[in-house]
């Protein structure tokens, strides 16, 4: 059998007392809300609709319990003309995507050291 | 944020040419047909009905183009009264099964190591 055609593939997520909270998708949006500090060019850069990303984040967020995104209007000069205003991850979000990053890269790092 | 209350979750499966082929049921239940010699027996072992185990291998082997299981009827004493002889695991399925199973133990070991 010709194994190079086979391919390990994998997906990580974080679940809180078994419920699913946290995946690949809302980790590149949070990341994009630290680079752009806006949602609406977050939203843009992923290729998705304003409200479909707020939609992801409050997902998030009533799963965990509490905000993982602040918003503020105003006072920010990367906000878009959408939904203006700026918006910051905060440290229940940055825990969630450190959790995540740390195991990704564990995984990648064993991936790596398989092949 | 209590982080103890979060926990990664993964899931590991084998594609060829980008097409899912291979994952921890059929992984199951190829380690359960080395054990038992059966299809009869590690379907009920898994709890799953004969037929749905023949699927799950047909399935397998139509993705990767060649046997995971080779049955023989008679001169085992192994086989069930229902799809009796008995089964074995080829060349191929076990390639299948080393290659799932060294990823899986490299992430179980990556994520000890993490916490």
């Amino acid at each position: 059998m010709d194994l190079g055609r086979l391919q390990p593939v994998w997906k990580l997520w974080i679940e809180k007392d078994g419920e699913y909270v946290f995946g690949a998708g809302t980790f590149k949006l949070l990341r994009a809300v630290q680079t752009t500090g806006s949602i609406a060019k977050s939203a843009e850069s992923l290729g998705m609709s304003y409200r479909y990303a707020w939609g992801l984040i409050r997902n998030v967020e009533a799963r965990l319990g509490t905000r993982v995104v602040e918003t503020h209007r105003g006072g920010s000069t990367t906000g878009g003309l959408t939904g203006g205003g700026g918006a910051r991850v905060t440290e229940a979000g940055i825990a969630l995507m450190e959790l995540y990053a740390r195991v990704s890269e564990a995984f990648e790092k064993a991936m790596d050291n398989l092949s």
